[in-house]
């Protein structure tokens, strides 16, 4: 992997809460993530997995909430975790027309991970959730199949890749190019380090609209590009996986993912129509037994008086963890001739 | 207080599980009931209470959550029962247009109950919970005041009256007189008896319609009618109000007050446009404290696979529940002169 | 097709509006159903398709509206629903682990249905709902494929089977033999008449807990089983498909299909923790153009003054098919050897 | 009424699309807006009524909806508009402890105005919603009273004031004197001019947050004044009330009043734990008759594809008007002597 772009190359810093030591969702302990990419003439594309977990997650489930921000988007699994809570699979994120497939690779996935602990699985639910690359990836031929996903999920480290890698290949994000970034932040509590982390999967936004550091940037950058970027509706989805060891039930997980839409509007997005926004979050304590020999369980739970801060690390890690899937990623030129640029053509000038 | 109606004087029993004592939510420990009862000729209303415990409980706020099967209605309260799933006052039922002044007292009552505990209230979230009893009472007048709502909460007991008491004075349930009833079921987990208990606010259904023990009896009691019943539509809204001591969460409790559609349906119901049917429940368990020293918390939760015990709990209760309502009401004639009969007319003869 | 058993043949009537010519789903106009099967020694499974009109949907999109009763479920697709109220795809039926490969399948039927009207496909919304078969089924593998779904579309038509066919083969419900049925109803308004029609796919509930026309029949089935059924807990699912050529808006369209919950009460279930209970409804009436030269349409909406016969409509059409699906399936005995019986073996002697 | 400020005084900017003439929510044609403040050593508070049509809105109601960004609030009514989707009365803000009386006055008002029309009403949903002004307002009296309310009706026009009035006596925005700013903007489509226009009672944020046009601005301010504020925490809620004439369903209306977020966090909000953050809006277009003699009616609604520029709107204004509450509010003192400053102070030296 090479060294890859920070924010601080070019000045920029985002809120006041201290980061974790990667600067990224793996900063949660346990929690890795592993990129396949789809590089072919005709194909960008390709899938990206968030582990969250090492051990058995279908055994032991993680308490975990959705948010849908813009419902125009075909995420699947968010029925069952609205109504139980509970994660129990990895995260996939893909293209939109690969959802059917990455699920069944899931699926399968799951049956084999169920069988070495010696369950015979009947029924799973996993989560996979999707941004449209279809304006650089030919994006009907479904690109991803069962083995991209078991190698993302074979890939899964800390310290991973960000950038035009994995599910952010064929990704678009405010006119240039998007794709894969992560970000993290810690919460201190009664003297305790708790890690809030995310990883974005950032495809939306308009070109004029876009703003770093409180700046109004897209209309200079606008200006630098040879041709004004085709995309000029806020269309293409933003994807956003929180990650935490903070104890919080699925109602509060719900209130914090919620505060993704901060971090995305200081980036400029007024949320459009067709920019399906969807905002998945799961902690890594209090994990909830499949079978339970006991009806009544303990476990703690964050005061509530105390989530400010929390919401703080939320809004913060979104903003960053979009800046860095642009500043991370690399010109790619799609399918059909077009090419989207990179921010680090641009930043230098206009920052 | 008379001796009030039971099932089994009738041959009517619902479902299988044990009653508590009382066969009432007081049955849950710490939960009373009051009621104050405003009967002139032209005014048939008046104020139920649900007090949840007996110590402060703006100070030591109990898991709840609420369930709007449908909402035509005018409950109060239910925003920040659904973000923060606390409950942190009585629970107050009255008829529609009366929100406002009971919502009132009961801002008032608690204002007092934190100056006992030295505490100056400057936001507080009450409960109010409503039917339609325009059919009998002259609505418009709006006759209950802070000094009914105050006499409800002192008069609050564990044996309280069912029937066409307090906010049941003027309710109308499937064309005969509604109004309170009650019921409760045990639910035994690992060794452990832990009770669930249910009132109702019935007003709600359309005589036709009605069922009691699977038998259709509506139809018949219409025969024994001199006239037919005007409310030809399934209107009037039925508010239910569970309690429990068993340690589940909001997200739990919903799950739960939501099985209460099951108990209606049994009766005939068919969820009418306009009837305002509006689930509510609490737990006296895991009570969370208004402030805390400690951020994180230690607290206790059922494990999801033993949760259809009080799913059955609670469609049961509610069925009796409204049962009761309807057989300890009195026959009641309203302001103008129309009169609703009380099943116990009819019962004998039909079932 | 063989002639399939019908209520009146057991003396059995559900409510009291008149059912449409062929009492099923397909009396909307343009509505019809289409199945594959996959019957072998271990696979008893299959695919349902219900095909909302004959022309183009993506671009005449439907009303469209979900409503989740009992979200322990899997179902895909209705995250795009709730945000923009529309159906864009037929509704396809399987079983829990089949709902990737399925979905895929979708999405390539409409890159040809759209090829077909010269649109290159880059997002759609496939709508995949899905029961839990895995009693009779050997589930994980996943048997139900792309041809398969092909097949269910081509064999789509009005006068469609129901019962073990299709996503129906390995169903249970009521711990009989569940699988495919349906009703309809007419709703007349000013003297127009409209057509209200419902497809379940019934896979849950508990034997002990059956009430057929109020009367509870459960134990008496039981007592006639030689070992009594393994499913002691209300667990499976229950999928409710909701067509009608009522002018329903998206709003409306959810008001009715959570009508579908009195059907199911008034059967025994107690919406069970494990019941996916999932409910879809569209309107054939106020078709949404994919792009549209204008900004501002007309339309039509129903007074809501007058929905209450549809609600009614919905609660009986969804019992009635329910029990539809029931008396329609013959025995199966699964991969493991177990056996659910048709009911039709007890109901003469029980009824 | 004096000259208020102008954002245009201070070289302040909001957005792209052009304003309406008084640039308000009264640029919507029909909406009204009166204020009533108490004011007196000991209470500073009031209630502001927007009314969205001059006409009965009882007989002809609007399309309505609610969005509850942060449910750390107490708004009556929201349980009906989401159910039925209309407004059926005009919308009053008040202090939090006061919403009881305010919707006993707005009973008082509709029985009344449904007198004028030969209506007795037995059933209304007043909204309600509020902001808590305890910190300048000795908020446990409920100062506001009926007079009031029928006082701010009266009072209603078209050119009303914004800044520290009616409800916005005492509220406190981002540390400095908050209150009642608005703010519209102009869509245009197929030629034609639709105004959207937006009333924010804006009574949240912490000062070290607050941005304009990108600026952070929130250190520098607390940098001159004499003492840091004292409230450290985002708490205290922000209302925002949205009227329209495009022709918007309920469902549409949602989805716009959700985009008040984004004009919200580019402000600084991080959606603090506290802030009731409850967005409502309304069309004055497609009104829905109480009763009809016809059971299907015409209307129209605009297509999706067009909705973005109606967000960018929503957001536009919703940033606009908080910042004018903010810039038309005087300083104020409070009941327990602490005082609040108007960002006037500020502005010149700080942007």
């Amino acid at each position: 992997m090479a060294t890859q772009a920070k924010l601080s190359d070019y000045g920029i810093s985002v809120g006041t809460l201290p980061s974790g030591p990667l600067g990224k969702i793996s900063d949660v302990p346990g929690v890795t993530v592993g990129h396949c990419t789809v590089d072919t003439q005709t194909q960008k594309t390709g899938v990206t997995v968030v582990m969250p977990c090492a051990d058995d997650m279908f055994a032991q489930k993680l308490p975990a909430a959705a948010c849908v921000l813009n419902g125009f988007g075909k995420t699947a699994g968010l029925v069952q975790i609205g109504e139980l809570g509970t994660l129990e699979t990895p995260i996939a994120l893909t293209n939109t027309l690969n959802v059917g497939l990455v699920y069944d690779a899931m699926v399968e996935y799951m049956v084999g991970r169920c069988a070495q602990s010696g369950t015979a699985l009947r029924s799973v639910n996993p989560v996979v959730a999707e941004c449209n690359d279809g304006g650089l990836n030919d994006i009907a031929r479904r690109a991803v199949r069962q083995e991209h996903v078991f190698a993302a999920i074979e890939n899964a480290r800390a310290d991973f890749e960000e950038g035009d890698v994995g599910a952010g290949k064929g990704m678009v994000c405010h006119g240039l190019k998007g794709g894969i970034g992560s970000a993290s932040r810690i919460v201190e509590l009664d003297g305790a380090r708790y890690t809030l982390g995310v990883l974005a999967l950032a495809n939306h936004g308009r070109l004029e609209d876009l703003c770093i550091g409180g700046k109004s940037v897209g209309a200079k950058i606008a200006a630098h590009l040879e041709s004004a970027p085709e995309q000029q509706q806020d269309k293409g989805s933003c994807i956003v996986v929180m990650a935490t060891d903070l104890p919080l039930c699925a109602r509060q997980l719900e209130r914090v993912v919620k505060r993704a839409s901060v971090g995305l509007a200081r980036l400029g997005s007024y949320i459009g129509h067709g920019s399906g926004e969807v905002f998945l979050g799961f902690s890594t304590t209090n994990r909830v037994p499949h079978e339970s020999a006991r009806a009544v369980l303990p476990c703690t739970v964050l005061h509530e008086g105390r989530i400010d801060a929390v919401f703080r690390a939320m809004g913060e890690a979104t903003e960053e963890a979009v800046l860095r899937a642009m500043l991370c990623a690399d010109t790619v030129t799609g399918f059909d001739g077009s090419t989207k640029y990179t921010i680090r053509n641009f930043i230098s000038q206009i920052y």
